[in-house]
């Protein structure tokens, strides 16, 4: 085995390519299969069903060090939910598998649910099952979602084309930062501290802005910022066949996530790039229709800035600052 | 923690209710919630959909010293379309969650996903997608799957009334002996092995069994035996509201089973009574049933035995044997 590539070499996008090469889709019904933020199945008659899953484990996703049970549930949840927001689908149903060590107290189980079920609730998810086993060492939950959509109606990673405006939701990176200050790994002024922390710690997914576009027409392309704001944009990239230019001054970038960024010795731009804790849409859409998007998501309570546009693919992943451009290098949450 | 409750004292029943009880079902549309081999969800028209999850841990359920990973991509899959089975449900598709550490090979993960596809693709299940995460120690499993039935026709735990008879199908405890054989841990006549470690590493669920009974309207109960039937059976009285009476001498226990059990100095009935790899179905139909039941079963390809009947709650579950009547106890595969 020592001369197997592993894990670490190719990455999570570099296995899945290889494993997904294999599966191709067996019988009919299969809308969109793997590779996206989540297939699409058709239901018969007007429906359609969206299904997808979502892993986290101890040590590499989350550290009861700094975040409790609970939190590791609504994370969990919202990671799930967040890939629905990015297909545009109405949230529906999920089961979870844990697993755990003998010695874990039930409490603790009953701390993960009880989280999981507040997010759930509050956006009309039902938990509907699960299974528990054990685990040798180390705590390990998946989450497996179901959403619903009309038949050909969902968003997906294809579908951006030059010209296009690329948006993005919410505050860039306050997640991040808030994992940073809860790990000890950065630092912001007091007053700015809680609002970051509890974004890590209770993230909400975009799932009314997701359905609003969706059922409106108005994205051309979604994905979810969960990995990083650059890796997402090279998937959209990838997958819709184009370039982008980003304009490092459109990016929303709040104080916490400047402050902490700069604790780090790192520059915000660059920060906020590769911030990876984060549940927000990258979306594009016609240049006619940006005014009408802006204004579908303010409706759904949503801020969501214009970043940029969609360019050739020839012209690749290029980000505009102070005048320069430059590349742009997709880099962020590594799941190794 | 010290005087918490720990799930080694509980077991997965008892936190899986506990759990449970805090998830009600949000929203409408959630016709059989937690509790059962799957969920079912109203998929709008005539159509429901079947929703269940199973995870499988290394050093829990699977031994690389004994099986591959075509073999845990193969059983993996196998466990979620078996609890599709029990439900009547018809295979539609499937995600996987994958944790591992980052010195995995990838060929291995190919390996799991080939095992896994080539059941898949068998069965008429797809599978859709899924993510990769890393772990650090201990691969980690966890499947979930979707089926179809028609609108307010599938089978469940609940249903059965005293009177009913019981079936099985399959041979009991052979996938069991498969894997005392492969572990060391138990001897049969060499002529014997190979069907037996082979039934442990490429199990076969009963779907088609499943969808013909709930088809045919004949089942008035179904659990699959993935714990083992002694469990199985509790959980089908419990559910059901009855008690069952089970003779020794009716239970279908091929050979290999019989030297495996003897081999380890343990008693055949009580063998396959907690036996635990076995992906069988056990369900109850009215007595004037039976034999259409039996039939049906034999045009699916399966053979089918009676074991015994239902009886009143009250008299809890009991095992006839040489004339004698004890108290059957419901042990099994126990997950952590």
């Amino acid at each position: 085995m020592d001369d197997a590539t592993h894990f670490r070499e190719v990455g999570e996008a570099g296995i899945l390519a290889r494993v997904f090469a294999h599966l191709g889709s067996a019988g009919g019904g299969v809308v969109l299969g793997p590779g996206d933020d989540a297939a699409v199945l058709a239901a018969g008659g007007d429906a359609a069903v969206v299904f997808a899953s979502d892993a986290m484990t101890e040590g590499v996703h989350f550290d009861l060090a700094f975040v409790t049970a609970a939190d590791v549930g609504w994370r969990l949840t919202c990671a799930n939910l967040s890939d629905l927001a990015a297909m545009g689908a109405e949230p529906w149903a999920a089961v979870v598998s844990l697993a755990a060590p003998r010695s874990t107290p039930v409490d603790f189980v009953e701390a993960f649910y009880d989280g999981a079920s507040r997010l759930a609730r509050s956006e009309g998810l039902a938990l509907v099952g699960g299974d528990i086993v054990g685990s040798p060492a180390g705590l390990f939950f998946a989450m497996a979602v179901l959403g619903k959509a009309p038949a050909g109606r969902y968003l997906s990673r294809a579908g951006a084309s030059p010209g296009d405006v690329v948006f993005v939701s919410g505050d860039l990176a306050l997640a991040q930062a808030g994992l940073h200050i809860l790990a000890g790994e950065g630092e912001c002024r007091p007053a700015l501290a809680s609002e970051a922390t509890r974004r890590y710690r209770r993230p909400v997914p975009q799932t009314k802005l997701g359905r609003r576009l969706c059922a409106r027409g108005l994205a051309t392309a979604a994905i979810d910022t969960s990995d990083s704001l650059s890796e997402s944009l090279a998937y959209l990239a990838a997958a819709s066949g184009v370039g982008f230019r980003i304009e490092a001054e459109a990016l929303p970038l709040g104080e916490a996530a400047r402050d902490v960024a700069s604790s780090r010795g790192e520059e915000a731009v660059a920060y906020a790039l590769a911030a990876g804790e984060d549940f927000e849409l990258v979306f594009t859409c016609r240049e006619a229709k940006a005014e009408e998007a802006r204004r579908e998501a303010e409706r759904a309570g949503v801020a969501v800035r214009a970043i940029g546009a969609a360019t050739p693919a020839a012209d690749g992943l290029r980000l505009l600052a102070a005048g320069d451009e430059k590349p742009l290098r997709a880099e962020g949450f590594a799941h190794f």
